[in-house]
């Protein structure tokens, strides 16, 4: 659930793209349903990072022409080499190099996590859009998120993660907030809800994978830092890790979290 | 989210029973969707409380029969208040006083939470029903819950509120267990999901609703409890409850909270 890494643990080897592009695969009717962007039509997506979320638009919207932009080089290469063709660009979403009303529409994913003032970010997007465009927003929220069986070992290593996270000056808490992100940079908002993911016995492919390609490789990124910074034990912290695993294998498992789409509109 | 106050803080007061209703009523439809039972047929539902599910069973399903009961003669003298009609009793939902195969199904709602040993429950109920017959879950888990503005206040005042709640030994936290529980129970579990609300600027009156009709009211009954047992002061209590209150009334606010219901059936 992170995408572009602003002084993150990602690198860009092969398993962690692997890893984006898993994930972005699990959730993709989740986190896509209910947005139609039309052929013909002109989107951003700002901040695509190694364009786990790119080749989802592209075989969603056929005929949208997607413009992807991210602000590391680094990312920016993955994606392309990742795309099958496709418009990359090395941009900030905090200063994007386009012409006002350019696009239909702004696609973000995973990104306003990482920005220290979103509003900001947005305002400046904002101009961007040509008058009735839209801009859809998808992001989690890290406290959104229940498990069981649960243990003390797993709760405090994912709490660790979370205060990585937050030390690092990016909000992993900001799902909530995205009706005001939107109001607060002067869209309209017309729609905001959480997107749930949810597995049990009953969905054991979507548990496995939620849990296991998803949560725990994420969890895994923050380890060293957490270590560091003292917010978990070494002992604890494979504990913990180990129980979140289980907690994915187990008839008896489970595993909640909710992500939140919004989508503003430029009046 | 309570409703069989077994050694709990609950009175009948009218003002208690007004905010279970107000709650059951704001809630209808987030929990029933989805539930149909038959004219004719013969539902009991175990553990009534005070009668706030009763009402809306009655008015959602007419020709339905529903047979309430509740360990607590208390909370049946206040259901039968306030119900107009019906059929309630006196009784034990851990030693059911109904033949085998009597029930055409069981609807259990806030009220597994509060029992020591929710499988046991479920495997004395199961006889009650005819082969073919179902059992509905609905409990909420009070992790599944994240709000804006955050403060560690409020934080606070809801973890030392869980706390309260598990020394009594019931478990605020069993929504994501339903599978495994009507599994354990021998049950074939139909369906289990998360029911979510949330709420935000655009959906003030259920923002508000939710917040300051359900989850302030509710938090308060934990206060003397948490104070004593030192989990929170009570300048931090004041001061977090001051914040979940307005988290239900600013502009930017926020509220997210996760049902879990389940269906199992007597193969």
């Amino acid at each position: 659930m992170t995408s572009a890494p602003s002084g993150y643990i990602h690198g860009y080897s092969e398993r962690e793209i692997q890893r984006l592009v898993e994930q972005a695969a699990i959730l993709e009717d989740i986190l896509h349903s209910g947005t139609r962007f039309s052929p013909g039509e002109l989107i951003l997506e700002a901040g695509c990072g190694v364009g786990a979320q790119t080749a989802i638009l592209r075989h969603r919207h056929p005929g949208a022409r997607i413009v992807s932009m991210d602000f590391s080089a680094g990312s920016v290469a993955a994606a392309v080499q990742h795309a099958d063709g496709g418009d990359f660009l090395v941009a900030d979403v905090t200063s994007p190099p386009f012409k006002n009303e350019s696009f239909d529409h702004i696609f973000i994913c995973f990104v306003l996590e990482h920005i220290a003032d979103p509003v900001e970010a947005l305002k400046g997007l904002y101009p961007l859009l040509k008058p009735g465009g839209t801009v859809t927003l998808i992001e989690g929220d890290h406290e959104a998120c229940v498990w069981f069986p649960w243990s003390e070992a797993s709760a405090t290593v994912w709490r660790a993660m979370i205060r990585v996270q937050q030390d690092l000056g990016h909000d992993p808490l900001i799902g909530r907030r995205l009706h005001s992100l939107l109001s607060g940079a002067g869209f309209d908002v017309e729609s905001c809800e959480p997107r749930i993911v949810y597995g049990d016995a009953g969905a054991q492919k979507l548990l496995e994978g939620m849990v296991n390609q998803i949560i725990v490789p994420m969890t895994i990124t923050a380890r060293e830092s957490a270590l560091s910074a003292g917010y978990v034990e070494r002992e604890e912290w494979n504990e913990g890790i180990a129980d979140l695993e289980r907690s994915g294998r187990l008839p008896q498992g489970s595993f909640f979290y909710s992500f939140f789409k919004a989508v503003g509109r430029r009046p």
